[in-house]
């Protein structure tokens, strides 16, 4: 058995959506300053680095992170390799994938590169899902969608996408770090934080070959 | 397979270390103000609710959360009943449960009690672990110990406690809600959020039975 971890590491360096404050992780108590013990203080939007978007992020009303099925969030997953010319993921980009799609797919796009560089600006120019690509995966049958950047949709068009998959209650785990991940299949651990009632949440995601 | 989640929800309502300030989760955009989607921030101690310590949390100069072993956090574990009348955990408490223990411990106490009634403010009189205590389990290979209060020494005498586990390299679930969990072996995922450098992190946690 071997354990990938595709999560991101959360910190002040980490790039954030265009417009947000960054992450703040600071010390509060110190040993070395005569505390007891080291603490520190997260702030963080809650869809930073690797995360998971609940329905109401994008559906008023709808279910906060904490009631997403874990058994949606564990199983078997499929590591899905699409070309390094890939600006958009469309129907077109999907099809030559195949069906049957296993219920979970992660798409392993150029964004992976990205974090293999180590940027620590947002870049607009990521590899998103248009809304024809996110009506094919769930036509599909796909309950959980894992992307490399931090959002399944392309930049200034995030709504239709995320509003395709979140209503037909696909999971949506976003910023998964797949640089050193070979395509092919996996068990997906995917274990978003319970915050009460929130639109996201940070996630530690693995991948499991056996 | 059936999955229980021995999270709990993160939460302004969720007890925190005495004197420590609150969590706070605010949705900081609405879409019923105009917003493109919810977004929400959270502002915690990294030692909220279900938790894990790093080495660092205690040992200046040791290792933060994000290093700590996929291979510890994944994989069998027991669920162990202690007597409701148990206020310290000692190596005389632990010696009846037999050896060999599994590399993975999870105490469940009358703190689980606290969390069934929902109660909202830290807790002082809960059950932890005396350094004999720590030290039976480092001496009998044990690699994760889980507790089901905040954390596992008792209050006003943390540091010993913790000094043992985190020298040994003993992985620290703390806040594990096992109100529901009826004693036995399990598969626990115990994935702490990836905060580069910290004492500490949130972690969802789950238990799996075949």
């Amino acid at each position: 058995m071997k354990i990938y971890d595709i999560s991101l590491t959360i910190s002040k360096d980490l790039p954030v959506w265009q417009g947000d404050e960054r992450i703040s992780l600071e010390r509060v108590k110190k040993i070395e300053e005569g505390a007891n013990s080291n603490v520190s203080v997260l702030k963080c939007g809650v869809h930073v680095g690797t995360h998971v978007d609940a329905p109401v992020h994008f559906v008023p009303g709808e279910k906060g992170i904490e009631h997403l099925s874990l058994e949606v969030l564990i199983g078997p997953a499929r590591v899905v390799q699409l070309p390094e010319t890939c600006d958009l993921i469309t129907a077109e980009v999907l099809e030559p994938l195949g069906v049957p799609l296993p219920e979970r797919v992660l798409l392993k796009t150029r964004n992976s590169e990205f974090w293999r560089k180590g940027l620590t600006e947002f870049q607009p120019d990521y590899v998103g899902i248009s809304p024809d690509g996110a009506q094919y995966l769930v036509d599909k049958g796909v309950r959980l969608v894992g992307v490399d950047y931090l959002s399944v949709a392309p930049f200034k068009k995030t709504r239709p996408t995320h509003e395709i998959f979140l209503k037909a209650g696909v999971i949506l785990l976003e910023g998964a770090n797949l640089c050193e991940v070979v395509p092919g299949d996996y068990q997906l651990i995917c274990l978003p934080i319970k915050l009460g009632g929130s639109d996201g949440a940070p996630a530690r995601a693995v991948l499991i070959s056996e």
